[in-house]
C-alpha cells in the first residue's frame, strides 16, 4: 500500500515533479509529501496564496529532538568508554547551527528552499531546514527508519567526527593571537563574585586597550573568561552570528 | 526467546530480587537487568567493590534525549495548531528538574534508590533517576515500547499538562508581592545597554531597600527584570536551587 502511494506520488500525483526533487536529494521516494513540502515552507515566503496554512517551524521544533536524540545514541554507542560531560560537548558540536548549515549545504538543500520560496536565503535556513526535514522523515517514516538513514547519509557521510573531536572553541586563545597580531594589549578582570543557587558566579569583563569590550558571568573564572572572549570576538566583527550559535 | 529471559530474570536469576522490584516500579520486568540496575547506580555510592564500572550519568545523557524527543512529539500531536515558541515553552516546563524530580516521587523511585545506594538521597536524583531509566527502558526495548510506556504511564498518568500550560515562572510579580508584604521598596535599573550578536542586550539590576540584589542579561528589558527577579529570589532564599532549574 505505502510503496502504491511512493509510486503514485513519483509518477502521477500533481507533486510529481517535488517527490522526483526529494528523491534527488533524499535517495528516497516520500510517503506524505505535504509534510515534506511543509518542512522547505519558510514563513517570510508564505502569503494568502500559501496553499499550507503553516510553515516550517513546528517541524523544527520537532525534527531537532529527534535528529538530538539520534546523535545522542550514535555517540554514547561509538563512546562506550566516555563520560557524560564529553557526549554532551560532542552533541552540542554536532547540533549546533553551524554544522547543520553545512550539513544541509553538503546535502544541496539550497536548491530546494529557492525552488520553493520566493525569499532570499540565509545560511541559517539550510540548518533549518535539515531539522524539519528530520521532523519530515520521522512523521513519514517512523523513528528506526529516521534513525538508519540519518546514521548512515547524514552523521557518517557529511560528519568529520574527529575533526569535531579535536575542535575547540578556545576564543580565549583566538583573542590572544587576533591582540597581539595587531599589537593591542588584552586583559582579563574580574569585576564582581556573587551567590546564585548557593554557589559562587563570577562576573567577568575582557578588555583590549584597556577598552571594556565584553562580560560574561559563569561558575568559574576560567569559563567565564572564554565566554567573554567569545563575545568579544562577535562585538569586534570575526565572529559572524552563525559561528556564534 | 526475550520472554524465557523475563521469565528467568523474574524466578531465577540472581537478580531476581531486582527484577521484581523493577516490575513494582514499571509495570513490566525488564530483559536486561544490568543496564537497569546501572540506572539506579548513582556515583556518590560507587566503590572499589562495585559491580558496575560505570554509574548512571550516560544513561542520564541517553535518556534525556529521548525523553525530550517523546515529549516533543507529545505536545506536537496534542497542540496541532500551537506554533513552536509555545511547544518548546511546554517542552522545557515538562523535562525541567522541578517536574522531573516530581515525576520520580510519584513513581516512587526514592525507594529503589535507597535501596540499591548507600549514600544520601537528594531530591534532584530524582529526576537524574527518571531519565537514566528512560534511557535504560529505550536501550532495553526500542523507541516504540519507550514512546508508548512514557506517553501512558508517566505523562497521561503523573502531568497535569493544563496545570502546566497556565503556570508561569512570574518572578516579577512574586517578588512584588513579597516586598510590599515585608514593607522593603524595590527597584530595577538599566545598569547597561550593549550589542550582542549585532543585537541590543541589556543588563538590569534589582534593588532591594536600594541594596543591589542580583543582575541579568537579556535581549529585552521585561525578560532581564523576569531573569534578574528570579535569580534575587534566590538570593533571599525564597526559591531552593531545585525550584530554580
Amino acid at each position: 500500500m505505502r510503496l502504491l502511494f511512493k509510486l503514485f506520488n513519483f509518477y502521477l500525483s500533481k507533486d510529481k515533479y517535488f517527490a522526483r526533487r526529494m528523491f534527488d536529494v533524499l535517495g528516497f521516494v516520500p510517503g506524505n509529501i505535504t509534510i515534506y513540502k511543509l518542512a522547505f515552507s519558510h514563513k517570510s515566503s508564505q502569503n494568502e496564496k500559501s496553499v499550507l496554512s503553516q510553515n516550517n517551524e513546528r517541524l523544527e521544533y520537532l525534527g531537532d529532538a529527534v535528529l538530538g536524540t539520534i546523535v545522542a545514541e550514535y555517540l554514547f554507542k561509538k563512546y562506550p568508554d566516555s563520560n557524560e560531560g564529553f557526549l554532551t560537548k560532542m552533541r552540542s558540536k554536532i547540533v549546533k547551527r553551524k554544522t547543520l548549515n553545512r550539513i544541509g549545504d553538503k546535502m544541496e538543500l539550497d536548491g530546494v528552499l529557492q525552488e520553493f520560496n520566493n525569499t532570499r536565503l540565509s545560511r541559517s535556513m539550510l540548518g533549518n531546514a535539515v531539522e524539519a526535514l528530520v521532523g519530515a522523515i520521522y512523521l513519514d517514516a517512523g523513528y528506526a527508519f529516521t534513525q538508519k538513514y540519518i546514521v548512515e547519509n547524514i552523521l557518517r557521510r557529511y560528519l568529520d567526527i574527529h575533526e569535531l573531536e579535536n575542535y575547540d572553541d578556545n576564543y580565549k586563545s583566538q583573542l590572544l593571537e587576533w591582540c597581539q597580531k595587531h599589537g593591542k594589549t588584552i586583559s582579563y578582570k574580574l569585576i564582581s563574585r556573587y551567590k546564585y543557587e548557593k554557589r559562587d558566579r563570577f562576573k567577568v569583563g575582557v578588555f583590549v586597550n584597556n577598552q571594556r569590550i565584553a562580560t560574561a558571568d559563569d561558575f568559574n573564572k576560567k569559563s567565564a573568561e572564554q565566554a567573554a572572549s567569545e563575545k568579544a570576538m562577535i562585538e569586534l566583527g570575526f565572529l559572524t552570528e552563525e559561528d556564534d550559535d
